[in-house]
């Protein structure tokens, strides 16, 4: 049925594959635990049929609207919404559609089009090869099938064997959908997670505003660092009893620090009253990590970290278009001296969990893997945006397996905004564990018993039990 | 004939072997485009014979040179001329043959020892294995080779199928040898390189200098940032008239700056006066760069950028031996937030074409890669210098393959003063490329009509193309 | 006899494991050379019994307990010697080792459970695999072999084929043990490092300390830079007559500076009057590198620098256990501008020589390979601490092969505190480079020949060369 290759992904030695398969077979008999991503609720709440192939699987994902841009394609041309409306232009998606299709040779050995394909082949059933002379053929099977019954949002969920699904959610969301959800036969969770950056950060142009929708939404108002703070814990109970599990916390730096309660009274007044100087916006961010590593260590939400993006770097692109246009561009990123003040708090705190992301693959076995080799609250994330790919899973494990071992670890993280693309992503990342781990027995250096139980751990148990689900 | 493995370098797997001996059979049916190289064009200009087999291929190859110094052989031993003037020491060359000789376990798996051999094999039809024993009869026939008829410098040039070799050459260089080849009946092109870091760097001691020589040059006073920058363009004129197609920038840091235009006259002013601190001279290379991207947006020379040398690091060898004698150091390297402002105002410039190059290998998946996957007039130039090397080509395409993809990439660049040496840069990474294509297909990664269109891409297309040559 | 597999860790292709077990076969006939290492030499002077299989194998080796640490095993309950005092909890060791086998798939694929496992299988003859069901049975018999006839340090010493064994050993140390040894039967030697790291940083707060110390031992009065000059210069030869070969520099950063006396002077008194502050603790630091250069190029002990470790990261766990816990965190290093004054100095000085090792393996290719293969004084030592793993070392020969060749590095170094793994690290080195060789021989790389010499040069020559043994 699959035109794709039983064995792919699996970049073991010969004598490894049929170990490899073995394994992979035992990793894709469980279900997909997805414990961070940016699927929005509301697609699954509303249930609504699929638009157009271009709407589905085009438009919304920047990893392929900026590959199309670095070859030249405008994001008129892909016809990219602009900031605050819809665009006018109507460019018709079977035009963009074949666009992609001319362009496809760029994308050529990217995870951009191995997830692709895997959609094309695994939910689409398509046997043809996508190619600037097959795209139209393909792009009226793929409009034939999502108007088809049998493929709403909630059957897909079903479908894809997904038991959790963690959304991100601003401070102040409603959570609407969510609570949506719970209330129908859908066997899955689908739960938010608190990302309070938009409270955080005082260099954001809606800092301001921000604080004031959690005062709404807290019903508590925020005159000090302490009203501050308790509509914060105001808002992760919110979370907490819509079933969230986590925070997300992105930030430029993982900067945090020790102050005093004085001392952060007197920084978010300044604040608020609008002396923002990069300073002291990078010490209310340091500030705010460690406040939230003492509400996690209190209320058992997971801390997530991701910094090390600077965020909009084409002003030009989010000025017309927005934030999360694929000009998001990574940079150097330090862990060591930064976390030390968290991790002195709270590094060997009974409740406390820490998940640590990177784009600066430098600090995988400098800074990441002795860390979480040391802190039992310390888990690592696997490869991060740019490095989820084959090659970055390989130098990720690579580079931390011997300093944190596998247990220190966390399951494959889909991070994803694009619905169809989850089993894909997983898939893909089981069998590259499922031939490493293979590699692994076949040069000696670990056995085959491990090697299985390391294969549950990783496709199901880790993440599981991490993020208490 | 060649005494050499016919599928040497390509670094697959066995069942990818034959696949990669077919890419390579189409990679190597290529002529080659080399547009950054260090040859000087009087060699070709001028045709003469090559003198001995030492001054072609040991005195002015400091990657062989600092690795002998490195154990132990000095400079005074190899006849290294010093500043100024040709060594008086008169040491015969065949004993300096010799001690490279017996120094040869020392490059036993550098890219020195591979092109040097290639050299031997496949340009003086050597069967000997190189090493103490076989020096002297080596010698013997390369001094009879390079006296022979056949063996001119032109003569190699149309035997090596070069299609365009671009030099390097100073911002006042008379171009008098680019104009003189130009009259040949040569049938390749040999075109000029701008560069002009000598009058960009106000901390070199020869800054005043090359101002004074641009002025001469370019026929233009240079009272003033305005009449700087009219002397610049005139100077690049007077290039492109001569056929250049490119700048080439080799910085410090890849730092670039926006000042008005009053603001960039006082810096001028205030450095034209003598009054050089490293914070003014570093934001002068900053507003260079901007400049020159400026000038690249309209007139279309493509803006070659290759930042994180530590020039002349041993004070020593500088003194008595002048630059380039192998002691420059590579030094961390950032990019993301340094190139904001210039691609901020040029990422998008129609005209505007940007190559860079790095010594900072944790760039490569970090900066660089999403860099050249957003923007559409970026592309990565390839491994650079250290990291021209076989290792070097499979770690830059592991780290950038998944993010920047083949098309964002440029062909091979051998960036070298030796001109015998070219061919064999070529095809060992020509080899290199293909062995991992043919990998990328065997694991189910890329198609093989992909990797087919790809191959001859990086063979030949991509530099042509993007140079505009 | 053992249970492990002959070709293990080689690692290489297929086609190459015939000639890796050649390569294996020659380097394991070498005796080892430990030239740099952390085994008390009571250990060896006093040459008792070992204890229990826990404090033989567990305790004392925080690879492990920090491993354990990470998957929530407290050192309480591993009955971590507290700082200052044995634990008083005298949990019984049995039940320790029952703990580390209930734990142990938290070392899959990790250096010390390879280590572990050699060590069971090539030492204690151990034919079960390790793990909950086994692990009371393997304790009995450990316990018997280590009380048994022929178990002794000395006489593991000699079936070990040590031939050197360096320490590791204080500024003042009074190297008993050393003198004692030499006046025993034992063929092989013990020596002395110098590692004068208690006063060269004013930050520690032994320092003043360490000076009176220092002025003791030496019975020199330090009441100036100049006496305590010469009290360091008294210690060195102190360490010369003891048989030492070499000194040991752990720093926070690289840096070096030049001052001129007087200011090092004033430095040095502002410092002795406890004006202690982060610039001139550094600048001092920088200096005393530059001292130990100096003194170095006079009287020949290699210099060995490992800087970029955040030790004591944890400060709950320094409180407790004191050092060494496994809680020393890497972090970023800077080596191109940090060693400029100082290779300027004594790049080329006749005696001067100079091991560089690092846990940023960001240098390997970019500054740790140009600089070594460029000064004739740098060699570069093996993959450091975290990076000593069969990843690691991979990691470090394809990254500074090219640039430095294999003669600008050094030969396997354990650095190590646990005796009984030094054969077991050694034979793991020894295998990945016979594996690594053999693959650069498959794939026409390195000639046949001249992996042969190399093998012989990793194995034995290069250390025992480089530090005069």
């Amino acid at each position: 049925m699959s035109n794709l290759h039983p064995d792919r992904y699996f970049g073991c030695k010969e004598g490894a594959v049929a170990l490899a398969r073995e394994l992979y077979r035992k990793m894709s008999a469980f279900p997909i635990i997805s414990p961070h991503g940016h699927v929005n609720p509301a697609l699954l709440a509303e249930n609504k049929p699929f638009p157009n192939p271009v709407a589905l699987l085009i438009t919304p994902d920047h990893y392929i609207t900026r590959m199309l841009a670095s070859v030249g394609v405008t994001y008129e041309q892909l016809d990219i919404p602009t900031k605050g409306e819809r665009s006018q232009k109507a460019i018709a998606p079977e035009e963009i559609w074949q666009l992609l299709a001319e362009n496809w040779i760029a994308f050529a050995g990217t995870p951009s089009r191995i997830w692709f394909e895997e959609i094309l082949s695994e939910i689409f059933s398509i046997t043809l090869p996508f190619n600037k002379t097959t795209a139209a053929q393909i792009y009226a099977e793929i409009s034939h099938t999502i108007a088809s019954d049998g493929f709403l949002p909630q059957q897909l969920f079903e479908r894809f064997r997904i038991e959790v699904l963690a959304t991100t959610d601003g401070t102040s969301d409603s959570l609407e959908h969510h609570r949506a959800l719970q209330s129908t036969s859908l066997k899955a969770r689908v739960i938010p997670t608190f990302r309070p950056d938009d409270v955080s950060d005082p260099e954001r142009s809606d800092w301001q505003s921000s604080l004031r929708n959690l005062e709404a939404s807290s019903a508590i108002a925020i005159d000090s660092f302490v009203t501050f703070r308790a509509a914060l814990r105001r808002a992760r109970d919110r979370f907490i009893e819509a079933g969230a599990k986590a925070t997300d916390h992105g930030t430029p730096s993982a900067l945090t620090i020790e102050l005093t309660e004085n001392e952060k009274e007197a920084l978010f007044v300044e604040l608020r009253n609008g002396n923002v100087t990069q300073a002291n916006a990078q010490a209310f961010r340091a500030v705010m990590l460690m406040e939230h590593a003492q509400m996690s260590a209190d209320d058992g939400l997971v801390m997530q970290l991701h910094p090390g993006s600077s965020r909009n770097h084409s002003r030009a692109i989010f000025d017309k278009y927005g934030p999360d246009r694929g000009f998001d561009i990574p940079t150097r990123t330090e862990f060591t001296s930064a976390l030390k003040p968290l991790l002195n708090r709270f590094g060997f705190a009974e409740k406390f969990r820490l998940a640590l992301f990177t784009l600066d693959e430098a600090t995988y076995s400098r800074e990441l893997a002795p860390i979480a080799g040391a802190y039992p609250s310390v888990k690592l994330g696997p490869p991060w945006w740019f490095h989820d790919s084959l090659n970055g899973m390989r130098r990720w494990r690579d580079a931390t397996l011997e300093s944190a071992g596998y247990l220190n670890t966390l399951g494959f993280i889909d991070d994803t905004r694009a619905f169809l693309s989850i089993p894909a992503r997983h898939d893909v990342a089981r069998r590259f564990d499922a031939g490493y781990l293979a590699d692994l027995v076949h040069s000696h250096r670990v056995s085959e018993e491990d090697a299985s139980v390391i294969a549950d751990q990783i496709a199901y148990h880790l993440s599981k039990e991490f993020f208490r689900l």
